[in-house]
C-alpha cells in the first residue's frame, strides 16, 4: 500500500490559470480517490491539439479556468477506491472517452458513446460529487491561506504528477509495453487507427484519401495501411507533411475531389476528414466512390455552418459517418489494440517527433502551434522501472 | 411467336403533351425491342407521386415532351431482342433502377446503383441509340403525315398498352402472383420495405418512427413490422392519415424530435423520413437513439437547401443514408420479394385503395394529388389469363 493512499498529495502540475497565458508549472494539492476512482503518478504525457485548443479558451461552454489540461498519457497507479479491475502500481492510459460498462449504450453492443462517461468537453467536476480532485493554496496578505479549486479536463488532466479518474476511464496495460508510445494511445493514434479499422471497416485492397496529415490523420492512413489498403492518398494544406503521406493530387486547378476520381478511377473506397473544416468536408463526401464510398470525420469542427451536402448527394451510395475515439470501447478494446501495437501492426514510434522534460511544456505547445511536430512527449514524472 | 414481332405495334398511350395538361389518350407507334431490349403488354399501371412531379414539370432538367408517363406496373412479354432471361408470355414489372449485372456496382455486392442503368430523372432515351421507341403521327394541313417522337420516362414508361424496356429494367415474376398487387413492387412499396429490411436492416424487438405516412411510409412501417419492430410511430402532417399508423404523438407544443424520444425512452432505434422536406428530415434525424440511431431517407427533396445538421451533431452515433429503391437489387432480389408477399409476409392489398379504367387516369391523378388514394391501380389492357 502505498504511504500516500488516504492522504492529499502534493506534486508538481501545470495549472492554466487563464486563457492563452503561459503554462505555468506549480504546487497542486492532489485529494486521494473517491468511491470509483483511481488516483494515479503520471510518467509521461503528450499534447493534442484538444489542449491547445481548450488553452486558447475559444469555445464559450467550454471555458473553465484554472484547470489541468492534457489528455494523452501514461500512468501509474497510485491508490484506488475501491475499484476492482486496477490495482496500485498497474500500468495504465487514461481515455477521454470512458466505458462504465453499465448503461444502455456499453450494454448495446456497437457504439462507444457510454452515456455516463463519452467525452463531454463541457465536463470539468467529477461524477462522484460534483467536485474537483484538485486545489492550490494562494496566501493571502493577512498570512492566512486560500484554497482554490482546479478544474479537470477532458476525464483525464494529464499535466501534473498526479490525477484522479474516474475507472471508467482508466485502461490497463501490458507494463512491458513501451510506455512513451503508449500514451499516444490516449487519443490520436487510436483515434485515426480506429477510424480506419472500426469505423470505416478498412478491407484489404481498397483505397484510401485522408485529409489534414496531423497525427491523426497520419494514424487513420497507418490503420489503412495495416489492413492492407492498397492505395493511399494525402491531402493537405501544408506541403511540408507531405513526405509523411505516400501520394498526393498534384494538379489543383480543380477541386481536389475531381482530381482524385481521375487517379482512383472513379474515387477511393474511404475518405477521412481530418482537419476539421466542412469545405474539405464535401471534397472527401465527393471523393469516395458512389455506390459504395464511405467518408469518416474525425475532425472537430468548431464552426456554426451546417453540413454543405444536398440531402439528394445522399442517395448516391456513399455515406458519411462521425467517429469518436475511433470507435473503440476503451476499456473493451484497448488493451488488444496495445498488445497489436506492441507486436508492430501499427508503428507507433514516428508518431514522436519531440521529447522535453515536463518544464519546457510551453515549448511543447509552440511546436504544435507551429506545426512542426506529430505528438511531442513530455517527461513528467522521473521513475524507476521495477 | 407472337404476330407483332418485328413490326411497329399502333396501340391506345397516353402521351403527356405539355407539363400540367390533362393526360389524353391517343394512338401511340410502339416500335420493335432492339438489343437487349424486351417489348412488354401492360397489364395494370399504378401511379406515383413521382409521375405527378413529372407532369408538372416542375425541374427544368427533368422535363421533355411529349412523354410517356409511369413506372409502377404488371406486364407481359410481347417479344425480346436478343434477351435470355425472359422470353414471350412471360410475366414481367418494370424497374426504374435496373441492373446489368455486369458494371463495377453491380459485381461488387452491396449496392443497387448500377452504373448503367441506376435511376435517372433526367433520362429520355434509349440507352442502345439514343432514341425512342415511341412516336405519333399527326396529319399536316396538306394532307402528308408527320412523325413525332415520344420521350420515354424512368426507364419505364408504363401509361400504354405497349412499351419498351432495356432487359436490365424487367424483372420476371410468378405468373400465379396476383398481378393487380405485383404493380406495386415497381415502385412505391419496394422502396419502403426494402428501405426497412436493407437499408436500415430492422431487428426484431426495436422501434421505428415514419415521418410521412404515403404509400412509402406506410410501406416502411410494414416492413418494419414485417421484421418484429416492438413499436412504430407514425408522423405525419395530414391527421386524416393516422388511421392507417399505429401511434402519434398528441402533444405538439413541443418539436416532434422531444416528443418522441421521451415517448420511446431516448428515441426510436430507426426513422425514416418520406416527406421530402428538409425540415421534418432534421426531426426525422434527431428521433433517434444516440449511439445507434439509424434515420433512412426515402424522400426525394426538391429544395437547394443542404441539409441542416450540424458536423458534430454527426458525431452522437447517429448515422442517416439514402435509399433508392430499398436497396433492392431488383433482378437478383425482387422476385424473392414478391414471393414473400405472395406468401403474406408483407400485405400488399391494403395499399391498393382505387381501381379504375385506363380512360379515367386524370382521375387517378386527380385522386393522387387530392391525398386521397394511396395507390390507384389502372387497368391498360383487357386480357385473358392463360
Ligand atoms: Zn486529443
Ligand atoms: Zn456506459
Ligand atoms: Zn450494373
Ligand atoms: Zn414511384
Amino acid at each position: 500500500m502505498a504511504e500516500t493512499q488516504g492522504k492529499v498529495i502534493t506534486c508538481k502540475g501545470n495549472c492554466c490559470g487563464m486563457a492563452k497565458e503561459p503554462l505555468v508549472i506549480q504546487e497542486i494539492c492532489v485529494d486521494p480517490p473517491q468511491k470509483m476512482e483511481v488516483r494515479v503518478k503520471i510518467l509521461y504525457s503528450s499534447i493534442c491539439h484538444t489542449d491547445l485548443r481548450a488553452w486558447t479558451g475559444v469555445n464559450e461552454g467550454e471555458r473553465a479556468f484554472p484547470r489541468i489540461l492534457g489528455h494523452e498519457a501514461v500512468r501509474i497507479v497510485e491508490s484506488v477506491g475501491g475499484v476492482k479491475d486496477v490495482k496500485e502500481g498497474d500500468y495504465v492510459i487514461p481515455t477521454f472517452n470512458g466505458e462504465c460498462g453499465e448503461c444502455r449504450v456499453c450494454t448495446n453492443g456497437v457504439s462507444n458513446l457510454c452515456e455516463r462517461y463519452k467525452v463531454d468537453p463541457m465536463k470539468r467536476l467529477m461524477v462522484n460529487d460534483g467536485g474537483t480532485r484538485f486545489s492550490t493554496t494562494t496566501n493571502k496578505d493577512g498570512g492566512s491561506s486560500q484554497k482554490q479549486r482546479v478544474y479537470h479536463f477532458l476525464n483525464t488532466s494529464t499535466f501534473t504528477e498526479y490525477t484522479v479518474l474516474d475507472s471508467a476511464c482508466v485502461v490497463k496495460i501490458d507494463p512491458n509495453a513501451p510506455l512513451k508510445q503508449m500514451s499516444l494511445l490516449s487519443c490520436g493514434v487510436s483515434t485515426g487507427v480506429g477510424a480506419a479499422w472500426n469505423t470505416a471497416n478498412v478491407k484489404e485492397g481498397t483505397t484510401t484519401a485522408v485529409f489534414g496529415l496531423g497525427s491523426v490523420g497520419l494514424a487513420a492512413a497507418e490503420g489503412a495501411r495495416a489492413r492492407g489498403a492498397s492505395r493511399i492518398i494525402g491531402v493537405d494544406a501544408n506541403a511540408s507533411k507531405f513526405e509523411k503521406g505516400t501520394s498526393y493530387p498534384k494538379d489543383l486547378t480543380k477541386p481536389v475531389h475531381e482530381r482524385i476520381r481521375e487517379l482512383m478511377s472513379g474515387g477511393v473506397d474511404y475518405s477521412f476528414e481530418c482537419t476539421g473544416n466542412v469545405d474539405v468536408l464535401r471534397e472527401a463526401f465527393l471523393s469516395t466512390q458512389a455506390g459504395w464510398g464511405s467518408t469518416v470525420l474525425v475532425g472537430i469542427y468548431p464552426t456554426p455552418k451546417t453540413l454543405p451536402l444536398h440531402p439528394m448527394e445522399l442517395f448516391d451510395g456513399r455515406t458519411i459517418t462521425g467517429s469518436i475515439f475511433g470507435g473503440f470501447k476503451p476499456k473493451s478494446q484497448l488493451p488488444n489494440f496495445a498488445q497489436q501495437c506492441m507486436k508492430g501492426v501499427v508503428k507507433l514510434e514516428p508518431f514522436i517527433t519531440n521529447e522535453l522534460p515536463f518544464e519546457k511544456i510551453n515549448d511543447a505547445f509552440q511546436l504544435l502551434r507551429d506545426g512542426k511536430s506529430l505528438r511531442c512527449v513530455l517527461q513528467i514524472s522521473k521513475f524507476l522501472k521495477k
